[in-house]
């Protein structure tokens, strides 16, 4: 992995259908904006941003549920990953 | 339950409408947001949000009343629930 | 009353056009948004709301002047109710 | 005069266009969201309102201008006032 | 003149288009919104506006550059005028 | 020169084209609201605005990029200059 | 390179398809607003920018990703630049 993300911001992979199941999530079908579970890959050092103090909470494996459009996604070495802000992540799931 | 809420925010079950008429509480039934009533299944853990220290009064098993719209739905071991910020829940009911 | 508003919410009861007319107070017939007149049936506790300290300065049983539209309508054991932040509340009427 | 505005609001009455000219205001006629001048009859509290410290500068009997379209309108004894924010108010005049 | 404006806002007559081009100033025929010239008549007192202070920098006779839909429009004494905040005045001219 | 700018603003005069393929810079023609190349020929004091400190980066004499639309346009002496916020200048060239 | 960014601007050149392949990182190709890899070429100094203390993190030749639309296009010498924010830059990438 060679990606940094900057101030508050991570970088997830989207998580297959089939280990979303096997977790146990199954995503909402009809709903528009469904929401995504996904995979934490790189976090970036928070601090001050926008000048509030953030702490970042999460921590790379982490499994988390976040909203489809937050974020921009980018493809890195073949894979589609999303960078977007740790306030854009709703929960963890373990 | 394996979803862990971040930062404000709250994981609520829509209760039926059986178990809602048993409580007295009965929805508008021509508002087009209409207010909804929920059960507390998880509490994040407040703390600074947007910079601001939020300090969570809500307890897991609190029924609520919230906006309809208001949160994002995820199905969890088949069921539907909502992840919302506690400032999104208007009232608790008892 | 079993509806416990949160933070700096109220709980309000729309007065009867007769009650209206008695206390003196008329809406604006034409007024898209018009005025109301309402009884105050619940207050929340106040305190940090948005990063802001917020007093209460309403009680039960004022009545007030809000606008149509503000805050979200809940039904509790048969009567129609209105939820909405204290500053919605524009006066008290006595 | 029974009615309390709430925080930085005051109720304002709108004089009559007889008025208005013998104090030598005439409103600008074309402009759509035309000024309009009004005399203060109640005055709220003022303190901290949103998170600031607001000092209310309005008297009851204070001559001011407006915008047309700020605030909301209320019927009290057969008579139109308006509520609005102190803020609302751009001048006085005397 | 009897007109006080409240908080940070100034009372400002426009510049007949004589007197404009007098001053050597010529405002751009084919901005859709373009600026004006005007002499300020009133100041108000400044102070805490919005939760911020405010220091009042201009003074009546002073020479300024507003955009032209900035602000509130009145009659007085048969003279029009317009009421606006200070932050809306780009320049002084002299 | 008789404009004194107000707050963090700042006057500029855009530079002819033959100027600006002089210094090397060249406008990308085909983007909508493409930057300008100006030359600065008034600062204002800078200070409190709107609740913040601003200092003044900018000196008469400095030529810099901003964007198309932003600031208002006036004429003087039979020129057109710009009068904008120091914030809206993206860099200066040299 | 004779640009230099204002306040926490950067200046960032894109890179060339070839190269982004080279370093294993391709954009999305559908996405409406695709990521852009580009190399910094100028930092601005940072400070107080709207009242708030930002530090630059960025230095000339990091390679970050950005959103296509962030920030404003100029040439300069007949290349191709985009001045935009720091906190427009989601990641670098090594």
């Amino acid at each position: 992995m060679n990606i940094k993300p900057l101030a508050d911001r991570v970088v997830i992979k989207m998580l297959e259908a089939e280990e979303t199941t096997k977790s146990g999530i199954i995503l909402a079908g009809t709903a528009k904006e469904k929401p995504q579970v996904a995979e934490v890959v790189a976090v970036g050092p928070g601090g001050v941003v926008d000048g509030k103090e953030v702490k970042m909470e999460l921590e790379v494996g982490d499994r988390v549920i976040m909203s489809k459009y937050a974020g921009t996604e980018v493809k890195l070495d073949g894979e589609e990953y999303t960078i977007l802000r740790q306030s854009d992540i709703l929960a963890k799931v373990d």
